[in-house]
């Protein structure tokens, strides 16, 4: 009998091969009583010195193979070897109770892991896999093995695993790893990242029945619906070969839409454009053919370091990011930290609920060399192509005049010290917190231009925290109040001439694009993968047409309704 | 000279007196080796067992003097003295290191302490003061000592502190403590609500220099500006003699507007009603002539105790509360749990936005046995007079249906089991979920009445915790964006014949009320003692030039703007 499991499509494709179960089974350390401590201490820290020198190499190998923003998780680890809560706490505890070096760094790890475990917190739980993936490789050298690998697979497989720490997926050969499954995991999670980098097909998240598979069991692996089928049937497997096929067929015929314009069947042009962390996702966004960049998290440059980038550091990213766009516009959001994402060398206060609190825009304001740094760099990068200067969470007109202050001053000092700067960078805001929504008519006079972030913009309209699992009904991105507000906003752009774009994941979602095309929306931003879809809906759809059923959806109660009423439209036009 | 010090006014009202400075120059015990630690564990057992007799004591004090919901925090105490995490953390410590009972207290608790300061939560760092309090009392029974007391306090004072605990705050004698000054502490510590319910004037959050003020020196407490002079001049003594006479009468003359109903000069009739958390809280709100309850927070009847209240429990409450308020209107709303407030017995999940999580009716949704209790102790009550029943954070339809079908299945089980329920209990909900405000139109078809919690409203509309200082900037009642929301709502009301209230602490602010006068807001709850100057502002007002004002305002771009514009119109009419 075929069993089938279902997960988190993290990356998308479809692999049918045998699996391979990766052997994890955790290495437990027992408690010894040890004579010399002074000897043991000695031991723990060299085998951290052979384990730091292990990471520089796959840090090295995966900057090679994925680029320097894939490596940079490496550098954590690498810093996480420093951490005195770690390292230091297990020498402690050889000393205060005389035990062996394994079993005190294993308990250290240990109990920081069920800490960050218990935390009702995507990143911190990834945090957890970081600590134990270090603390392994630690206890691996003083057990004289290396690390556990995935690197000595050489026949195509699908790996299955627990969870897949960062070093294990920068290991895969795509050559011979067609895909992955794991247990746990999410989208965001470190391994989900880098297969999509690496455009390995991966689900993850598959629950405990996970464990079950053996290797050498036939595995369909379909990244599309998220589904694995272990010991398919002779027509499953055939169907799956078929499906497999068309998948890569239609990939390759959407790729002929990369060089076109997006224009709708009755002529309606818009924008599609891509959302990018790092320069090292050009490549990708050159390949789906975006028309411009609508979103550049900048946040991602300060992570995963040990100090703030310098202007110097900036600038050229910037200026590398506008040259590769040559001319194509540039939309670089300045620092949005806080909330979900830390810096830890910048020791933010701890805060009862980060996404109500001193985030991006706020705490840039209240950190001004901070701002005044990161605007420098990109005033200065600014004559290399189109560049669109954005400020992220600004509520209240307040906070958007002393932005603009800052970057008026920083640009006339440049202009004073004889450094040219481009006379037509477009300055605007994201539209993610309900009051500047409520609020757009106001700012719609001075911004150049909006970008409505949905993720935030919908979890504070419904006042429920998008990670939070309990409360993840009420994230509805079609519900009617978020497309008022949406509507809303650009109608008051429109007003004053200036365009909207829309930079959360429901611009690419294909179920909130007819309705987004329908409002009037100009650019839609998403991870470059979904441009080529949504660019064949939008050419083969027309405007007009969803124009007119914008008023009866919105005077709808329930996204349910709503999601129907597009659902039979989108089936009668493709009849 | 006169040293001026500046604090948080937590209950209103002039004093002036000699200082009398606590003395709590807090005792560290000394790190001792002991030799029986059996013994020494036993010495810890009967100084627990002893302050639990002397918790018990002030508990029943405390009840006897200021109602049962005062007494409630010596519960906590009491079960403090129970929590595994201290004192069996304590009786752990003592056997695994040897050392005294008071070090090894002393200890645990402060590990406490500094975890719960550190956070940047109100609840927690009053947490921290009950910590501090009972691990205080208990290390006093090992000296020797009973627990520092202000209840020896035999002449006039103003009592001048770091902080004061609650069992300090409950052995005030209001004859000669006739105000008190603390370094710490905010409006909703557990001090300043007993001080509001002695009605001893108080000023918490002095900071530093409270330290300063030695005993004997003489103090005038402002607790309406939230200033304290130390040393006054003699110019200044008799300033403040004329202002708390002045203040003393006009206390006096408001209360003979307590009968009267609130009818604005140009005959518009609104109601005053009051907020409670308790049965206790009923006195004022007689005194003070609330037209009605207009939100009783249920939450607090499942404080402060260690199991759910039983359904005869609630009822009885209910009936009580009912029957006090002899038919006028009693808004009672479902529990409002989560977010910031926490019931330790129901070992909810931690989460990283508690604000944006499952709280209120999304939690009663998901355990439903627990809100099919209450709404059954409501349904019986509810023939005892004029019940309103309220659902919170309400955000969209489904919610509303499931709660409205809930209620309805207890209603039909009751009179089948033959119990009378009133027939005209008007079912409605909070608008405090940005959601919900923007649906308004839709749910004025569904609920008989909304009342608007506006401290939500905000902090959700503009993404900022009202908890967290760094971006209290943000929590703006007046600004543009949150008027247009009310508006929307009292219109959207209207439309349907329902009636609108507010909730919030806007209701009550002096600077708000014109303006939610003149968009027609029908019910006022605030805090019983703001009902009177309210109903006096009212009086001498007219509705109709309000009304005029009110697209002025809306179109205007900061809260600071409406506030200068309103300040001077109130300045003009007053002329």
């Amino acid at each position: 009998m075929t069993r089938v499991l279902t997960g988190v499509a993290a990356s998308p494709g479809i692999a049918i091969a045998k699996a391979y179960r990766m052997q994890r089974a955790e290495f437990v350390p027992v408690k010894e009583k040890i004579g010399d401590a002074k000897s043991e201490q000695e031991r723990l820290r060299t085998a951290v010195e052979e384990a730091r020198v292990e990471l520089g190499k796959i840090r090295e190998l995966t900057e090679q193979r994925l680029g320097a923003a894939k490596a940079e998780i490496f550098e954590a680890h690498i810093m996480l070897l420093e951490d005195p809560d770690l390292i230091d706490a297990a020498l402690e505890k050889i000393e205060n109770e005389g035990v062996n070096a394994e079993y005190a760094l294993y308990e250290v790890a240990q109990s920081f892991i069920d800490i960050l475990s218990a935390m009702d917190n995507e990143l911190l739980r990834e945090r957890a896999a970081d600590v134990r993936d270090v603390s392994g490789r630690v206890i691996g050298r003083l057990r004289g093995q290396t690390h556990t690998a995935v690197s000595d697979i050489v026949e195509e497989t699908i790996v299955i695993a627990d969870d897949l720490t960062p070093s294990d997926t920068a290991q895969l050969k795509p050559a011979y790893v067609k895909g992955f499954v794991t247990e746990i995991g999410s989208r965001t999670s470190h391994s989900a990242i880098m297969a999509r980098s690496l455009e390995i097909p991966a689900i993850v998240g598959a629950g405990a029945e996970t464990s079950e598979i053996r290797s050498g069991m036939t595995v369909i692996l379909d990244a599309v619906e998220g589904r694995v089928l272990v010991n398919p049937s002779e027509e499953e497997l055939e169907e799956y070969r078929r499906k497999k096929e068309a998948y890569e067929r239609r990939r390759a015929e959407l790729r002929r839409l990369a060089g076109l314009p997006t224009v709708s069947k009755d002529g309606h042009r818009v924008e599609l454009a891509a959302n990018i962390g790092s320069v090292d996702d050009l490549q990708k966004v050159l390949e789906n053919g975006a028309e411009g960049i609508g979103l550049f998290r900048t946040e991602f440059l300060y992570m995963g370091r040990s100090s703030l980038p310098t202007e110097e550091e900036q600038y050229q990213i910037y200026k590398h990011v506008l040259e590769k766009m040559e001319n194509k516009p540039v939309v670089i959001r300045t620092l949005d930290i806080g909330g979900d994402k830390e810096l830890p060398y910048m020791k933010l206060p701890v805060e009862s609920n980060p996404f109500l609190g001193l985030r991006a825009v706020r705490l840039c304001l209240s950190r001004q060399d901070l701002f005044r740094t990161q605007l420098r760099a990109l005033l200065r990068a600014s004559r290399f192509g189109q560049l669109k200067i954005m400020f992220p969470m600004i509520a209240v007109v307040e906070e958007w005049m002393e932005a603009k202050r800052l970057l008026e001053e920083e640009k006339q000092r440049l202009l004073q010290e004889g450094v040219e700067v481009s006379g037509r960078i477009e300055v605007g805001m994201m539209i993610e917190v309900p009051a500047a929504a409520l609020a757009s008519e106001m700012f719609a006079k001075e911004a150049d231009f909006f970008s409505i972030g949905t993720n935030d913009l919908i979890q504070y309209t419904m006042a429920a925290d998008r990670m939070n699992e309990t409360v993840s009904y009420l994230y509805q991105p079609c519900h009617p109040t978020i497309l008022r507000l949406i509507r809303m906003v650009i109608q008051a752009a429109n007003k004053e001439g200036k365009w909207v774009g829309m930079c959360g994941e429901m611009a690419g979602d294909a179920r909130a694009i007819p309705i987004l095309l329908g409002m009037g929306l100009y650019e839609f931003s998403m991870s470059a993968g979904f441009i080529l879809p949504a660019r064949e809906f939008i050419m083969q759809t027309s405007r007009t047409e969803w124009a007119a059923y914008i008023d009866s959806l919105l005077a709808m109660r329930s996204q349910t309704e709503i999601e129907q009423f597009v659902q039979a439209k989108k089936g009668s036009a493709s009849e």
